[in-house]
């Protein structure tokens, strides 16, 4: 979730992997999706089935959707909503739980983390844009100190796909993710410094 | 993490409790701590030791220290070193996965959430200071939507322990939360809207 810091609105498509490294052939696929309205195009797309009998522990809100496409074992996984508020659990920190449960028990091959993102038209961007991301970086984690400032913009690569942005012919271009919904002066000037097209609320880094 | 906001030095000492509901007995209490340094002083005081073969799954750098103390099972567990900087795993993102995975792996009666934090000379806090917290806040997850600016403040009481802070005669105040170091002016904005005593960097709301 992240609505235009500059008017625009566009789509991001991040793609991380557990088989970088490995080249391991890809079965099982995981989708984080922030928000269930994000996720429901793809849900119907795939035809996807709600997991009642939770994979996950009991009391969590996360809401899994699973299904076969292709021969792929697909799955949409999202933080489901704030038990005393009933909004979408948005932001990084149920990103990052609700991934790190969905690797344990799913043991995917590869994990796509999509949604609506902000999209800077200085940067290229325009309002209906597919993004595939390259990179990804945190503009929330601002700690002055040699080394625990590298620590702290936490920029890594995303799973190189240059087939799928070919053949798709999508844009290309780095993400920053934050907590929040605006965009202050601070917050501005380190996604500047993160050279992002895109801005974001729930990658992971 | 947190060194002083404004030149003031304190020590936070949060209580939070799967038992706050049930009343029921503690035996098992978890320290989460987000730097070993930090962490230190209680390990050797628990005379603890380290967990070699670890509860946590394979591959990630979080570390247990676990004892028996008076009859308690004593486990502080660290978020441990980023893998390719070397350097402490701080902020809230390592500290929700360190703290959701011990509670798995642990079941938990008690989890206290302990180390140096940030104060503001204006709200009473001195250098030195041992800080019990009564609520905590996140300063970084302004969300300006109806309900979501409610849910990204993520406001919550700690577990209230009255006869402990009479007991230990130490202060009490709120703790607001971010990721980062510094404090940038809209930081500053909504830790004085948190109206926190108390500035930290890894509490889990």
């Amino acid at each position: 979730m992240a609505p235009p810091p500059h008017g625009e609105k566009s789509t991001k498509v991040k793609e991380e992997s557990a088989a970088a490294v490995d080249n391991r052939p890809i079965s099982t696929i995981l989708f984080i999706i922030a928000m269930q309205t994000e996720a429901l195009p793809l849900v119907n797309k795939f035809q996807l089935t709600e997991d009642v009998d939770s994979v996950f522990p009991k009391g969590v809100p996360w809401v899994r959707f699973y299904g076969n496409y292709k021969g792929l074992a697909i799955n949409i996984v999202c933080p489901g909503k704030d038990p005393s508020l009933g909004v979408d659990a948005v932001g990084t920190v149920s990103a990052s739980l609700v991934t790190y449960a969905s690797i344990q028990a799913l043991k995917p091959d590869l994990i796509i983390n999509a949604g609506t993102a902000g999209g800077f038209g200085a940067k290229g961007a325009s309002i209906g844009d597919v993004f595939l991301t390259s990179e990804v970086a945190f503009h929330d984690r601002r700690i002055p100190i040699p080394v625990f400032d590298i620590y702290g913009v936490g920029s890594r690569k995303a799973f190189s796909t240059p087939n799928l942005l070919k053949e798709l012919n999508i844009k290309a271009g780095k993400l920053s993710t934050g907590d929040s919904l605006d965009m202050s002066p601070m917050d501005e000037a380190s996604i500047v410094a993160n050279d992002a097209t895109i801005k974001d609320m729930e990658v992971t880094v």
